[in-house]
């Protein structure tokens, strides 16, 4: 017989690239989350939930980054008695569940359908820091539009969501391109090679970073970057690179200025046109509703990776500043973004149905309001009802009960009440307000007494007893007077 | 060169076991979870979201059925190099979560910790009627006090619960048991063999629905079942079988009763009488709270299947009947259940740390409530304006934008407006309220048409327009009066 190995205890970790959310994190969550799913539903939009679970094959492939192994979703294939199993996966993003759900419940749906979602998606790549593997997105998408005013609506639901959640209008912006003008743009330059149209496309999304001149360098010949490495250019020929730097400068301080340059830039070809024509509809209407170039612009430079979107695309970015890793400021950026996407339910149904739609990244919002002092979820522990006699834990859970039904935040001490230091120990670490006391001596008189821990930690920061001298930390109540003697408090406190 | 294949579109269908959930179904999840949360968090618990996936070692083999393949969960290996990844899988509950959270942050979280978590979890099982894969649970847990309080404090909290999402006293009871009173029962029968105790627990499970004499029955040679089918028995002689039908019968009219009863059935056994403590001290204990037989009672017969739990076992059961599927009245049953563990944490420390915990069936208790009519979630859809003149969308646009703001859930049509007709349609499937109307003539006169579409779908039922006659269906106002008009519509239609 083999020698019995010794059991091994499993590891208390979570996978490489996840984490947990503790207590304040996940109500501010929540909160957010609640306060989006207002807006939208507001605006008009229904709620859709769908499983976390999807075949592969509706899924599709249409990650921005398709050149990972498993194309970067976690997959696992069916059991069944012949290997023969559907292969499954976790959604990698809330779009590709709608288009299948609603290729499949068409003809139980209004349309246009406008349909909101949130949840956490998953994406098997490399994590790094602050880069998980499980995120939140929150989505709103009206399929079966062809109309752009659908997709103004969503620039304008998208402003006031940030707006509701506590972001300052001047601190962010809505940028709106269309990919039409985009591929204008590439008519007019007569690219017909779709790996160097891509190139382009790459090589635009880098112009915030390397302005017009390092465009020029890597439409050409290339460019040696900030580290000294060379990066290989697209091998435009001037001329070839001009309607693209045209195209990247025409952002002028009017919409009408840049409207008058975007049409220079796509010449004579016709998607060109009609992508600056959806532009110039877009803006007519969010005008109309109030949405002027404080809160959207239209930005040529947005490209948004995604290769399926079809017509307008839009980002919204936050536009004050933040330290980098190095301390050196930078403007906190990209936190949604979305676009008009007409193919993706046709995958299913083989007939075109337009659809357009946004999704918020909920987790780098969060981060965001986090870095700006904006998040105030109310942190307050319970009030700790203390144990001094083990055998009269009935007692104290009737003083818990009263509290509790009176709606106030409350708990008993359920560890080993020896140490009495513990206790209030393990109160300061709950964040308490408040802990109540009961011996025998306050039993006999009928007495609790209440200790201000908010208080006794004002008193420990500033190291000072006197400015708060008229203020008792630890006072004696009669037993009968609890919850009024309570909520006086806790309302004296957060005052 | 292989003959090129007519590239198939990918089906638009959920995984067999999986679902969608629509507009009122997620409201209504969304606001029960919101309210479980609030007593949760009242009786000082705080929130943990953990990632979706763990590793399949952390999670350990303890669902109810371990007998399935691939235990029951949704697995798969990371790619390494070396074909040497970990094994990751979706969790199964929120309990095993749980255990590897405490012990991996156990230096920085309070000692008890009182845990809330709330989420769905995946079972991979055969799909069947109203049985999914993916379904929510609503789980609290005190991590780290061995005191019976804490079992006492989770029942009272369950039956609040259930009150607070809309279940009335009386509909439902609260069931407690303890495991060390089964294990003293077992003790005094003199059975070693664990399979045989795990049919005698499994025999117990059944008394419910066979009774004393089944139960008597299945403990010796076997019981011809209803449907004709014979069911082995434990093999037990009559007199080994008598301690178990002592304890199920022990259930008397009063709490002293049944206690008496239950010391009686555990004879001389140290860890029976332990059990039969516990129990006692958590029927003082909850006594104390005020929470007395109407909604928590000491029942023998709850068993719960999972092989963990170590003392106090409890179940929320509402009692109300319902129809099952043949129209036969039956109560529903089990919407949540929990009990003691102290072993779960000790698989990763080494050191036992005790916990005890309920889980709420979400899915079942919203079908509970929604069985009786008590969901009242607000499913009325938006204001509609409809789009007369294509041309003029910014002005529709401009309408809602006002409404939008004034806080009235508005839209405007988006899809094709040429056939009028449809666009009414589209209203009165989005359970509009009210659609709005402005052609060249209101246009000219400076008004709008509001149509109330509640009356007329009344009229419409009721196929008599008399005697709804003093309010008219379609009314012309002023446009400037837009916001108080809708306003007043709305109120009138909701009173």
């Amino acid at each position: 017989m083999a020698k019995q190995k010794k059991t091994q205890r499993p590891k208390a970790q979570t996978p490489k690239g996840f984490r947990d959310y503790f207590g304040a994190e996940v109500a501010q969550r929540t909160d957010m989350l609640r306060t989006i799913a207002g807006v939208y539903h507001r605006y008009g939009f229904e709620a859709l939930e769908s499983a976390a679970v999807e075949t592969v094959e509706a899924l599709g492939k249409f990650l921005p980054d398709v050149d990972r192994p498993n194309e970067g979703v976690f997959a696992w294939q069916e059991e069944d008695d012949n290997d023969n199993g559907d292969w499954l996966a976790l959604r990698y993003d809330l779009t590709a569940p709608l288009a299948r759900v609603f290729a499949q419940h068409r003809n139980d749906l209004p349309t246009p359908y406008r349909r909101f979602a949130m949840g956490p998606v998953w994406r098997n790549e490399k994590p790094g820091p602050g880069r998980f593997r499980q995120f939140y997105q929150c989505d709103a998408d009206t399929v079966g539009s062809g109309n752009v005013a659908a997709d103004a609506e969503i620039c304008a639901m998208l402003a006031d969501t940030l707006e509701a959640v506590g972001i300052d209008r001047g601190d962010y912006v809505v940028r709106i391109n269309n990919r039409k003008v985009l591929n204008g743009v590439l008519e007019v330059m007569g690219l017909s090679d779709d790996g160097q149209k891509a190139n382009v496309l790459r090589t635009i999304d880098k112009f915030d970073k390397v302005g017009e001149a390092g465009v020029r360098e890597l439409l050409g010949k290339g460019r040696l970057d900030a580290s000294g490495a060379y990066i290989d250019g697209v091998g435009l020929s001037d001329e070839q690179a001009e309607p693209v730097v045209a195209f990247l400068t025409s952002k002028s301080d009017t919409i009408e200025g840049t409207l008058a340059n975007l049409r220079a830039a796509i010449g004579a070809s016709s998607i060109g046109a009609a992508g600056v024509d959806e532009l110039q509809t877009m803006a007519d209407l969010l005008a109309a509703g109030g949405y002027g170039p404080d809160r959207i612009v239209i930005d040529p430079s947005v490209v948004r990776g995604l290769g399926y979107y079809t017509g307008p695309v839009f980002e919204a970015e936050l536009t004050f500043e933040i330290k980098d890793e190095k301390g050196r400021p930078r403007s906190f950026g990209s936190v949604a973004g979305g676009g008009r996407y007409d193919d993706l339910v046709k995958r299913f149904t083989g007939q075109e149905v337009p659809a357009t739609g946004v999704s918020i990244g909920v987790d780098r919002l969060l981060a965001a309001l986090h870095m700006k002092g904006r998040l105030n979820t109310d942190t307050t522990g319970p009030v700790v009802v203390t144990v001094m006699d083990r055998d009269r834990m009935a007692d104290y859970q009737g003083i818990v009960s009263e509290l509790r039904n009176a709606g106030i935040r409350a708990e008993v001490y359920l560890g080993n009440p020896k140490n009495f230091g513990n206790q209030l120990k393990y109160a300061d670490q709950r964040n308490s307000p408040i802990a109540i006391i009961q011996g025998g001596d306050e039993l006999a008189a009928g007495t609790l007494q209440v200790k201000d821990l908010i208080l006794g930690a004002k008193i420990a920061e500033t190291a000072s007893q006197e400015e708060w001298s008229d203020r008792p930390q630890q006072f004696e109540i009669p037993r009968a007077d609890l919850i009024s003697r309570i909520i006086a408090l806790l309302d004296e406190q957060a005052g």
